[in-house]
Protein backbone atom coordinates (compact mmCIF):
# COMPACT_ATOMS: atom_id res chain seq x y z
CA UNK A 1 0.00 0.00 0.00
CA UNK A 2 2.37 2.55 1.55
CA UNK A 3 4.38 2.75 -2.42
CA UNK A 4 1.29 4.38 -3.55
CA UNK A 5 1.96 7.80 -1.64
CA UNK A 6 4.24 10.03 -2.34
CA UNK A 7 7.22 10.71 0.48
CA UNK A 8 5.71 13.29 2.17
CA UNK A 9 2.57 11.48 2.37
CA UNK A 10 3.56 8.36 3.75
CA UNK A 11 6.15 10.59 6.51
CA UNK A 12 2.41 11.72 7.97
CA UNK A 13 0.89 8.66 7.78
CA UNK A 14 3.35 6.67 10.02
CA UNK A 15 3.67 9.89 12.37
CA UNK A 16 -0.11 10.09 12.92
CA UNK A 17 0.59 6.25 13.52
CA UNK A 18 2.32 6.34 16.79
CA UNK A 19 -0.85 8.18 18.09
CA UNK A 20 -2.86 6.57 20.47
CA UNK A 21 -6.03 4.80 18.81
CA UNK A 22 -4.92 6.04 15.19
CA UNK A 23 -4.71 3.06 12.76
CA UNK A 24 -3.93 3.01 9.28
CA UNK A 25 -7.50 4.23 8.03
CA UNK A 26 -7.94 7.05 10.92
CA UNK A 27 -4.05 8.24 9.58
CA UNK A 28 -5.14 8.02 5.73
CA UNK A 29 -8.81 10.06 6.81
CA UNK A 30 -6.71 12.40 8.59
CA UNK A 31 -3.93 13.01 6.03
CA UNK A 32 -6.95 13.73 3.74
CA UNK A 33 -8.58 16.11 5.95
CA UNK A 34 -5.44 18.19 6.21
CA UNK A 35 -4.72 17.92 3.04
CA UNK A 36 -7.77 19.82 1.96
CA UNK A 37 -8.28 21.92 5.04
CA UNK A 38 -7.41 25.52 4.65
CA UNK A 39 -3.72 25.82 4.98
CA UNK A 40 -4.18 28.20 7.97
CA UNK A 41 -5.49 25.14 10.27
CA UNK A 42 -2.75 23.01 8.99
CA UNK A 43 -0.51 25.15 9.67
CA UNK A 44 -1.93 26.29 13.47
CA UNK A 45 -2.29 22.61 14.44
CA UNK A 46 1.79 21.80 13.43
CA UNK A 47 2.59 25.12 15.31
CA UNK A 48 0.51 24.55 18.17
CA UNK A 49 2.26 20.23 18.87
CA UNK A 50 5.62 22.44 19.20
CA UNK A 51 4.65 24.80 21.25
CA UNK A 52 2.87 22.91 23.95
CA UNK A 53 6.00 20.97 24.63
CA UNK A 54 8.05 24.27 24.19
CA UNK A 55 5.65 26.06 27.42
CA UNK A 56 3.83 22.99 29.14
CA UNK A 57 5.55 22.22 32.20
CA UNK A 58 4.60 20.56 35.61
CA UNK A 59 2.47 22.48 37.83
CA UNK A 60 5.83 23.24 41.06
CA UNK A 61 2.79 23.32 43.25
CA UNK A 62 0.33 19.86 42.19
CA UNK A 63 1.84 18.67 39.23
CA UNK A 64 -0.82 19.21 37.09
CA UNK A 65 -0.36 20.82 33.17
CA UNK A 66 0.80 24.50 33.73
CA UNK A 67 2.81 27.22 31.94
CA UNK A 68 4.85 29.20 34.23
CA UNK A 69 3.94 29.13 37.57
CA UNK A 70 0.95 26.93 40.00
CA UNK A 71 -1.77 25.76 37.54
CA UNK A 72 -5.13 27.19 37.43
CA UNK A 73 -6.68 25.49 39.88
CA UNK A 74 -3.79 25.80 42.20
CA UNK A 75 -4.21 29.87 41.25
CA UNK A 76 -8.38 29.85 41.80
CA UNK A 77 -8.56 31.65 45.07
CA UNK A 78 -12.04 29.71 45.24
CA UNK A 79 -10.74 26.24 45.74
CA UNK A 80 -10.36 24.64 49.15
CA UNK A 81 -7.44 23.56 50.61
CA UNK A 82 -7.71 21.89 52.81
CA UNK A 83 -8.74 18.60 51.02
CA UNK A 84 -6.03 17.38 48.49
CA UNK A 85 -7.19 15.08 45.89
CA UNK A 86 -4.23 12.79 45.14
CA UNK A 87 -4.21 10.80 41.24
CA UNK A 88 -1.93 8.96 38.98
CA UNK A 89 -1.97 11.26 35.92
CA UNK A 90 -3.47 14.77 34.68
CA UNK A 91 -5.44 13.05 32.75
CA UNK A 92 -7.47 11.54 36.13
CA UNK A 93 -7.15 14.83 37.22
CA UNK A 94 -9.21 16.02 33.97
CA UNK A 95 -12.04 13.23 34.37
CA UNK A 96 -12.56 14.38 38.42
CA UNK A 97 -13.14 17.89 37.19
CA UNK A 98 -15.60 17.04 34.59
CA UNK A 99 -17.42 15.88 36.72
CA UNK A 100 -17.89 19.31 38.38
CA UNK A 101 -18.00 18.30 42.17
CA UNK A 102 -14.68 18.32 44.01
CA UNK A 103 -14.00 22.00 44.84
CA UNK A 104 -10.55 21.12 46.89
CA UNK A 105 -7.12 20.93 45.11
CA UNK A 106 -5.54 18.20 43.60
CA UNK A 107 -1.79 16.38 43.65
CA UNK A 108 -0.52 14.30 40.92
CA UNK A 109 1.93 11.58 41.65
CA UNK A 110 3.18 11.19 38.45
CA UNK A 111 2.44 7.83 37.76
CA UNK A 112 1.84 4.61 40.12
CA UNK A 113 3.56 2.43 42.02
CA UNK A 114 4.50 -0.83 39.96
CA UNK A 115 8.04 -2.80 40.73
CA UNK A 116 7.26 -4.52 37.77
CA UNK A 117 8.13 -1.51 35.01
CA UNK A 118 10.69 -0.17 37.87
CA UNK A 119 8.51 2.56 39.15
CA UNK A 120 9.20 2.41 42.90
CA UNK A 121 7.73 5.21 45.64
CA UNK A 122 10.64 7.11 45.17
CA UNK A 123 9.80 7.99 41.30
CA UNK A 124 6.59 9.34 42.58
CA UNK A 125 5.82 12.82 43.79
CA UNK A 126 5.39 11.46 47.63
CA UNK A 127 7.40 13.88 49.30
CA UNK A 128 6.03 16.87 47.87
CA UNK A 129 2.48 16.23 48.95
CA UNK A 130 4.14 15.63 52.93
CA UNK A 131 5.64 19.26 52.29
CA UNK A 132 2.13 20.54 51.34
CA UNK A 133 0.48 18.55 54.80
CA UNK A 134 3.11 19.86 56.48
CA UNK A 135 2.87 23.64 55.40
CA UNK A 136 0.58 25.21 57.70
CA UNK A 137 -0.64 27.73 55.66
CA UNK A 138 -3.10 25.24 53.55
CA UNK A 139 -4.07 23.23 56.68
CA UNK A 140 -5.19 20.35 54.50
CA UNK A 141 -7.01 17.81 57.44
CA UNK A 142 -8.39 15.38 53.98
CA UNK A 143 -6.42 13.85 51.56
CA UNK A 144 -8.49 11.23 48.87
CA UNK A 145 -7.07 8.66 47.78
CA UNK A 146 -8.22 8.88 43.73
CA UNK A 147 -5.61 6.63 42.07
CA UNK A 148 -6.80 4.27 39.87
CA UNK A 149 -8.74 1.33 40.95
CA UNK A 150 -6.40 -1.77 39.51
CA UNK A 151 -4.22 -3.36 41.11
CA UNK A 152 -0.77 -0.91 40.83
CA UNK A 153 -3.51 1.79 41.49
CA UNK A 154 -4.91 -0.37 44.93
CA UNK A 155 -1.46 -1.09 46.02
CA UNK A 156 -0.16 2.56 45.64
CA UNK A 157 -3.19 3.94 47.43
CA UNK A 158 -1.82 1.24 50.19
CA UNK A 159 1.15 2.46 50.22
CA UNK A 160 -0.10 6.37 50.51
CA UNK A 161 -2.38 5.50 53.36
CA UNK A 162 0.00 3.77 55.27
CA UNK A 163 2.75 6.50 54.97
CA UNK A 164 0.60 9.52 55.81
CA UNK A 165 -0.88 7.77 58.57
CA UNK A 166 2.15 6.96 60.33
CA UNK A 167 3.25 10.99 59.47
CA UNK A 168 -0.03 12.39 60.51
CA UNK A 169 -2.52 10.27 62.83
CA UNK A 170 -4.67 13.00 63.05
CA UNK A 171 -5.35 13.40 58.92
CA UNK A 172 -8.48 11.97 57.52
CA UNK A 173 -7.43 9.98 54.86
CA UNK A 174 -9.96 8.28 52.38
CA UNK A 175 -10.15 6.08 49.45
CA UNK A 176 -12.75 6.86 46.32
CA UNK A 177 -15.58 4.08 46.22
CA UNK A 178 -15.58 1.08 44.24
CA UNK A 179 -18.96 -0.83 43.55
CA UNK A 180 -21.34 -0.96 40.76
CA UNK A 181 -20.75 1.84 38.28
CA UNK A 182 -24.72 4.21 38.20
CA UNK A 183 -27.54 2.64 35.55
CA UNK A 184 -24.94 -0.51 36.45
CA UNK A 185 -26.91 -3.80 35.86
CA UNK A 186 -26.01 -6.59 37.59
CA UNK A 187 -26.02 -9.28 35.02
CA UNK A 188 -22.94 -7.58 33.52
CA UNK A 189 -20.72 -6.50 36.24
CA UNK A 190 -17.64 -8.64 36.82
CA UNK A 191 -17.35 -10.64 39.69
CA UNK A 192 -14.62 -8.84 41.08
CA UNK A 193 -16.96 -5.32 41.62
CA UNK A 194 -20.02 -7.35 42.89
CA UNK A 195 -17.84 -8.48 45.43
CA UNK A 196 -16.69 -5.05 46.22
CA UNK A 197 -20.38 -3.16 45.26
CA UNK A 198 -21.46 -5.71 48.48
CA UNK A 199 -18.38 -5.49 50.85
CA UNK A 200 -18.85 -1.52 50.16
CA UNK A 201 -22.80 -2.24 50.95
CA UNK A 202 -24.62 0.72 53.25
CA UNK A 203 -27.25 1.17 55.44
CA UNK A 204 -30.34 3.43 53.96
CA UNK B 1 -13.76 23.05 31.50
CA UNK B 2 -10.85 24.98 29.17
CA UNK B 3 -10.36 27.55 31.65
CA UNK B 4 -8.71 24.42 33.57
CA UNK B 5 -5.76 24.56 30.70
CA UNK B 6 -3.02 26.62 30.12
CA UNK B 7 -3.10 28.56 27.03
CA UNK B 8 -1.06 25.97 24.83
CA UNK B 9 -2.49 23.22 25.45
CA UNK B 10 -6.41 24.96 25.00
CA UNK B 11 -4.95 26.24 21.25
CA UNK B 12 -3.82 22.55 20.39
CA UNK B 13 -7.13 20.86 22.13
CA UNK B 14 -8.69 23.52 19.76
CA UNK B 15 -6.85 22.54 16.44
CA UNK B 16 -7.27 18.63 17.34
CA UNK B 17 -11.32 18.76 17.33
CA UNK B 18 -11.03 20.33 14.17
CA UNK B 19 -9.83 17.02 12.51
CA UNK B 20 -12.49 14.74 11.85
CA UNK B 21 -13.49 11.52 14.68
CA UNK B 22 -11.68 13.49 17.00
CA UNK B 23 -14.45 14.66 19.94
CA UNK B 24 -13.14 16.87 23.15
CA UNK B 25 -11.92 13.22 24.82
CA UNK B 26 -9.38 11.83 22.14
CA UNK B 27 -8.23 15.54 21.90
CA UNK B 28 -7.03 15.05 25.44
CA UNK B 29 -5.95 11.63 24.55
CA UNK B 30 -3.65 12.95 21.75
CA UNK B 31 -2.55 16.16 23.61
CA UNK B 32 -1.60 13.98 26.34
CA UNK B 33 0.12 11.34 24.53
CA UNK B 34 1.84 14.25 22.44
CA UNK B 35 3.00 15.84 26.03
CA UNK B 36 4.91 12.67 26.99
CA UNK B 37 6.10 11.88 23.88
CA UNK B 38 9.66 11.71 22.65
CA UNK B 39 10.17 15.38 21.40
CA UNK B 40 11.67 14.44 18.15
CA UNK B 41 8.39 12.38 17.59
CA UNK B 42 6.49 15.93 18.23
CA UNK B 43 8.79 17.62 15.89
CA UNK B 44 8.41 15.15 13.49
CA UNK B 45 4.65 15.03 13.17
CA UNK B 46 4.12 18.82 13.28
CA UNK B 47 6.48 19.21 10.38
CA UNK B 48 5.14 16.70 8.81
CA UNK B 49 1.75 18.20 8.42
CA UNK B 50 3.25 21.56 6.90
CA UNK B 51 5.58 19.43 4.23
CA UNK B 52 2.07 17.78 3.08
CA UNK B 53 0.75 20.72 2.37
CA UNK B 54 3.62 22.17 0.67
CA UNK B 55 4.77 19.12 -1.20
CA UNK B 56 2.06 17.08 -2.35
CA UNK B 57 0.13 18.00 -5.59
CA UNK B 58 -2.58 16.34 -7.79
CA UNK B 59 -1.21 14.02 -10.52
CA UNK B 60 -0.99 15.72 -13.71
CA UNK B 61 -2.74 12.52 -15.52
CA UNK B 62 -5.22 11.06 -13.56
CA UNK B 63 -5.31 13.67 -10.08
CA UNK B 64 -4.43 11.17 -7.34
CA UNK B 65 -1.91 12.45 -4.78
CA UNK B 66 1.50 13.29 -5.97
CA UNK B 67 4.32 15.12 -5.52
CA UNK B 68 6.24 16.37 -8.18
CA UNK B 69 5.18 15.04 -11.81
CA UNK B 70 2.49 12.02 -12.04
CA UNK B 71 1.94 9.71 -9.44
CA UNK B 72 3.09 6.20 -8.50
CA UNK B 73 0.24 4.44 -10.48
CA UNK B 74 0.63 6.39 -13.37
CA UNK B 75 4.70 5.79 -13.52
CA UNK B 76 4.01 2.30 -12.87
CA UNK B 77 5.32 0.37 -16.35
CA UNK B 78 3.48 -2.81 -15.17
CA UNK B 79 -0.24 -0.99 -14.94
CA UNK B 80 -2.47 -1.50 -17.72
CA UNK B 81 -3.08 1.52 -19.81
CA UNK B 82 -6.56 0.33 -21.39
CA UNK B 83 -8.53 0.50 -18.15
CA UNK B 84 -9.44 3.48 -16.47
CA UNK B 85 -10.93 3.16 -13.30
CA UNK B 86 -13.17 6.32 -12.55
CA UNK B 87 -13.28 7.26 -8.54
CA UNK B 88 -14.21 10.85 -7.33
CA UNK B 89 -11.61 11.58 -4.57
CA UNK B 90 -8.01 9.95 -3.89
CA UNK B 91 -9.65 8.02 -0.52
CA UNK B 92 -11.48 5.69 -2.80
CA UNK B 93 -8.77 5.06 -5.10
CA UNK B 94 -6.87 3.85 -1.88
CA UNK B 95 -9.99 1.87 -0.77
CA UNK B 96 -9.97 0.32 -4.16
CA UNK B 97 -6.26 -0.55 -4.16
CA UNK B 98 -6.41 -1.90 -0.58
CA UNK B 99 -8.29 -4.62 -2.66
CA UNK B 100 -4.90 -5.67 -4.62
CA UNK B 101 -7.10 -6.83 -7.62
CA UNK B 102 -7.24 -4.14 -9.81
CA UNK B 103 -3.98 -3.71 -12.48
CA UNK B 104 -5.60 -0.77 -14.38
CA UNK B 105 -5.16 2.69 -14.15
CA UNK B 106 -7.55 5.64 -12.18
CA UNK B 107 -8.97 8.84 -12.87
CA UNK B 108 -9.45 11.09 -10.01
CA UNK B 109 -12.77 13.39 -10.79
CA UNK B 110 -12.20 15.91 -7.76
CA UNK B 111 -16.17 14.94 -6.73
CA UNK B 112 -18.96 14.56 -7.83
CA UNK B 113 -22.39 16.27 -9.45
CA UNK B 114 -24.01 17.85 -7.24
CA UNK B 115 -25.84 20.87 -8.30
CA UNK B 116 -27.32 21.59 -4.15
CA UNK B 117 -23.38 22.59 -3.75
CA UNK B 118 -22.79 24.07 -6.22
CA UNK B 119 -20.75 21.32 -8.05
CA UNK B 120 -21.66 20.83 -11.62
CA UNK B 121 -20.12 18.43 -14.25
CA UNK B 122 -17.69 21.01 -15.10
CA UNK B 123 -16.36 21.62 -12.00
CA UNK B 124 -15.08 17.64 -12.43
CA UNK B 125 -12.14 16.57 -14.14
CA UNK B 126 -13.92 15.11 -17.29
CA UNK B 127 -12.56 17.17 -20.07
CA UNK B 128 -9.30 15.13 -18.84
CA UNK B 129 -10.90 11.81 -18.87
CA UNK B 130 -11.71 12.44 -22.61
CA UNK B 131 -8.70 13.62 -23.28
CA UNK B 132 -6.98 10.43 -22.18
CA UNK B 133 -9.21 8.38 -23.84
CA UNK B 134 -8.26 10.22 -27.00
CA UNK B 135 -4.85 9.93 -26.65
CA UNK B 136 -4.39 6.71 -28.91
CA UNK B 137 -1.11 6.12 -27.03
CA UNK B 138 -3.11 4.48 -24.01
CA UNK B 139 -5.65 2.75 -26.23
CA UNK B 140 -8.32 2.78 -23.59
CA UNK B 141 -11.06 0.07 -23.97
CA UNK B 142 -13.07 0.42 -21.08
CA UNK B 143 -13.78 3.18 -18.12
CA UNK B 144 -15.17 1.59 -15.24
CA UNK B 145 -17.05 4.04 -13.43
CA UNK B 146 -16.59 3.29 -9.61
CA UNK B 147 -17.96 6.52 -7.74
CA UNK B 148 -19.90 6.05 -5.08
CA UNK B 149 -23.17 4.13 -4.76
CA UNK B 150 -25.51 7.04 -3.26
CA UNK B 151 -27.82 9.18 -5.03
CA UNK B 152 -25.21 11.99 -6.33
CA UNK B 153 -22.30 9.19 -7.08
CA UNK B 154 -24.82 7.24 -9.28
CA UNK B 155 -26.25 10.53 -10.77
CA UNK B 156 -22.36 11.78 -11.66
CA UNK B 157 -21.98 8.00 -13.15
CA UNK B 158 -25.09 8.59 -15.23
CA UNK B 159 -24.08 11.31 -16.57
CA UNK B 160 -20.36 10.15 -17.17
CA UNK B 161 -22.13 7.33 -19.22
CA UNK B 162 -23.81 9.24 -21.17
CA UNK B 163 -20.74 11.71 -22.36
CA UNK B 164 -18.88 8.52 -22.89
CA UNK B 165 -21.25 6.83 -24.77
CA UNK B 166 -22.11 9.73 -27.24
CA UNK B 167 -18.08 10.78 -28.01
CA UNK B 168 -16.91 6.69 -27.69
CA UNK B 169 -19.53 4.27 -29.20
CA UNK B 170 -16.96 1.84 -29.14
CA UNK B 171 -15.60 1.69 -25.61
CA UNK B 172 -16.99 -0.27 -22.90
CA UNK B 173 -18.40 1.71 -19.91
CA UNK B 174 -18.95 -0.10 -16.48
CA UNK B 175 -20.21 0.60 -13.34
CA UNK B 176 -19.08 -1.63 -10.10
CA UNK B 177 -21.86 -3.67 -9.09
CA UNK B 178 -24.46 -3.04 -6.01
CA UNK B 179 -25.81 -5.85 -4.11
CA UNK B 180 -25.39 -7.39 -0.55
CA UNK B 181 -22.24 -7.25 0.48
CA UNK B 182 -19.88 -10.55 1.56
CA UNK B 183 -20.86 -12.20 4.07
CA UNK B 184 -24.14 -10.13 4.81
CA UNK B 185 -27.18 -11.26 5.75
CA UNK B 186 -30.93 -10.63 4.17
CA UNK B 187 -31.82 -9.52 7.48
CA UNK B 188 -29.92 -6.67 8.11
CA UNK B 189 -29.64 -5.51 4.47
CA UNK B 190 -31.40 -2.46 3.79
CA UNK B 191 -34.66 -2.17 1.41
CA UNK B 192 -32.79 -0.74 -1.49
CA UNK B 193 -29.86 -2.59 -0.98
CA UNK B 194 -31.99 -6.01 -1.15
CA UNK B 195 -33.75 -4.05 -4.29
CA UNK B 196 -31.00 -3.71 -6.17
CA UNK B 197 -29.49 -7.25 -5.27
CA UNK B 198 -32.69 -8.84 -7.07
CA UNK B 199 -32.51 -6.81 -10.03
CA UNK B 200 -28.66 -7.45 -10.20
CA UNK B 201 -29.23 -11.29 -10.14
CA UNK B 202 -27.10 -13.03 -12.58
CA UNK B 203 -27.67 -17.28 -13.56
CA UNK B 204 -25.57 -19.82 -11.71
Amino acid sequence: MSRLFPESVRRLLEELQKLPTIGPKSAQRLMLHLLAAPMEDARALSESIVALREKVIPCPVCGNLSEDGPCAICKDAIRDLTQICVVEEPIDLIAIERAHDFRGVYHVLGGRISPLDGILPEDLSVDKLIERILDPDSGVTEVILATNTDVEGDATAGYLADVLHERFPKLTVTRIATGLPIGGELDYADQVTLIKALQGRRKI
